[in-house]
């Protein structure tokens, strides 16, 4: 690396030999200099969900109206399965997207919890992504259940003796995250959800900073409940829907506690009493976002081209990449990593530590490098692989060591001054 | 009216004398010729709408990227702030758009019912929309509570003293629509509050079938709670998000099942528990769907332009005339009124009664007249004062009476051969 570091052709070749390069033209760029490290936040525009969504407002919502509704209705289940196959590992009828992430957590928490009666903790980690744990706490509260808060490694993510030593008669459910949005470390989703299984208990993975960038085999790992975001790697726009999954065999014995006409068996006869429809049906809730659930379509699609696998093997490298820069021009500026170095255990995105974060994050901005800031110290940068090359890698650690070595964030704010 | 139903240029002098006769070109029309009755279920397009959305979508999203959240995070208030000024009485600080109207109903009731301890019966009546009956019966089997279910006429709507029969010391909620769903019964909201309150129980209204479209006082009326849908008379498009009210003395002591980090007082500071922000932020969840909260912006604006007094005007004038229209020329065969004849106990749709009336409806359709059906035997026809004409429903019933007289619809299949 010592000689390659110094080099920007080193980045080019590596574009030029990119099979996903092409993919960058695939997006919308408005301003072709700005380098957005941050898609691991909010994933960009793709130029097919801009012309799809006018196409679902012009034409069918703005021609069609209310008659669209026969196509509209079958959306959560057609994209959930869409997902599921290429994204997620997930054999047809068992995800659909709906709600929010954070919606979607509570239903199948609360489910889980009400399908091991006699069992009374959930567990999850102190480092698992904010919703996830108030979510749970939240629940603890209204079902008068235990939240058993375990400790995770804010650099390198949850241990398996961690875990297992958290585990035991009275675990319902495990709720973790895939990727830690903090660090980017990868658990090992299959390994950690049969020591789940071990303990009696039920597993629920959170792919939010996983999906679309990381391979998740949710059938093949055994797991039982997932749910994840769509606005980070999948590019579907803010706020676009979340999806959920429920293994197959679990969900006839499920009851997911918001009982809403789309989770209605018959929701048009509008009848007496509710009777939950069969599968993944029952886990639905209200009018579903039409326009969103198209937008996961779009880029839902455009991933599966990309195909998961190139996807992943561009992750690798980009942020291998990216670490061995950090290595050699941030370090003396007392930088540290704070991602796992070793390739199968981090996500798509990398994390690094110092004591001014805050505003050298600031300051990255300033020079048209898009990161973001994590507490308490730390800076995160996503060069998410389906549009990002590596000549922007080169450019962003660049800009960045000039930051660090003429120390030009101290002028800055040192800390966040609104809620966002 | 014998002298003038028969008569289009009747209608047409109406239209003429109409203020708002100019709104009908602020919407989409791709089919001139159709006559759409169907904006109660869904609202169409405002070009404002189609245009903003392009907008959001195009710039703030495709060229702001995730910079565009420092100004996207106050919509859910300050969309909820004119919602409430100008469509509910509601005065600022009351009112967010978040989520669906079913997760809504269940943030909120879960809430009423936790800050009425020892009280223990939610009571709703076997009329209200689906939605509401579900949700609600799934919070009493999640939190062992009863579900009392009171009667409602089909056509009429709740009459105050089954309201009042059915109030005791145990009554934690009571949980009404506005306006039925089926019938358009318009319930006297401070009235039957007075009464909910009168036990010591808390109100939470659906306002679906009534924002927009009936003007709404809740400050006046001194209810508790109430949430409601966007996609209908305020046209925010298919599965836009909803939104609830929560009076402001209540919101501190309230405590809403759904922890997401949208809720969490200095939500990027990411700690340790959940601490629940001030004011109705807590009422929030998970992140919010930024293109459906501005469609809700655009169609609260278009419909404040208006006014709410001049749409509840044209309104009751529409639904009269409609009504006067079925008397003379549908009565004959044996088609009923089946919504309240009173102006005052009136929303802004009239449903009829026959035997025939998902066949009627499909013929409707045939003939390019959109309603809908509604069971057992109801055709629903919602002439949205915003956007539809006295000639309209002239045309429609002129078309419906032809429909009736010659048995034209008995060709068609005679029920619903889909969920949809």
């Amino acid at each position: 690396m010592s000689t390659l570091s110094a080099d920007r052709s080193y980045a080019e070749e590596l574009d030029a030999a990119d099979p996903l390069a092409a993919f960058r033209d695939r997006f919308v760029r408005d301003d072709p200099s700005l380098i957005y490290l941050d898609g691991n936040s909010l994933g960009p525009l793709p130029r097919a969900t801009q012309a799809r969504i006018a196409e679902v407002v012009g034409q069918e919502w703005g021609a069609g109206l209310v008659r669209s509704w026969s196509r509209w209705i079958e959306l959560p289940g057609q994209v959930g399965d869409f997902v599921g196959e290429h994204l997620i590992g997930a054999a047809p009828g068992q995800v659909v997207v709906c709600d929010s992430t954070t919606v979607n957590l509570y239903k199948l928490a609360c489910a889980a919890l009400d399908a091991r009666p006699g069992r009374n903790v959930i567990v999850t980690d102190d480092d698992n992504f904010p919703t996830d744990r108030y979510v749970l706490e939240g629940i603890a509260a209204q079902l008068g259940a235990e939240l058993r808060m375990i400790r995770s490694d804010l650099d390198q993510g949850l241990a398996d003796d961690v875990l297992r030593a958290a585990l035991d008669e009275q675990t319902a459910l495990v709720s973790l995250s895939h990727v830690a949005y903090r660090s980017g470390a990868l658990a090992d989703m299959a390994e950690m959800t049969g020591i789940i299984h071990e303990a009696g208990a039920l597993a629920l993975w959170d792919l939010c900073h996983s999906v679309g960038a990381v391979p998740v085999e949710l059938d093949a790992a055994g797991t039982d409940l997932a749910v994840g975001c769509t606005y980070k790697y999948l590019n579907a726009g803010p706020g676009a829907p979340a999806f959920l999954y429920v293994r197959r065999e679990l969900q006839e014995r499920l009851r997911q506690p918001v009982w809403g006409w789309f989770g209605q068996r018959g929701q048009f006869e509008m009848g007496q009493g509710y009777d939950p429809a069969p599968g993944t049906g029952r886990f639905l809730t209200g009018t579903p976002d039409v326009i969103g659930t198209v937008a996961v379509q779009e880029g839902a699609r455009l991933l599966a081209e990309a195909g998961i696998g190139r996807l992943r093997a561009k992750a690798v490298t980009l942020t291998g990449y990216l670490i061995a820069l950090a290595d050699a021009w941030l370090t003396p500026h007392g930088v540290e990593l704070a991602s796992p170095r070793r390739d199968a255990r981090r996500g798509a995105h990398v994390t690094l530590a110092h004591p001014r974060a805050w505003q050298i994050s600031q300051a990255l901005i300033r020079e048209g490098v898009i990161g973001d800031y994590r507490t308490p110290d730390r800076l995160r940068l996503g060069p998410a692989p389906l549009y990002t090359s590596f000549a922007d890698v080169w450019d962003a650690l660049d800009i960045l060591r000039h930051i660090m070595a003429d120390k030009t964030y101290e002028d800055l704010p040192v800390a966040r001054s609104t809620v966002t």
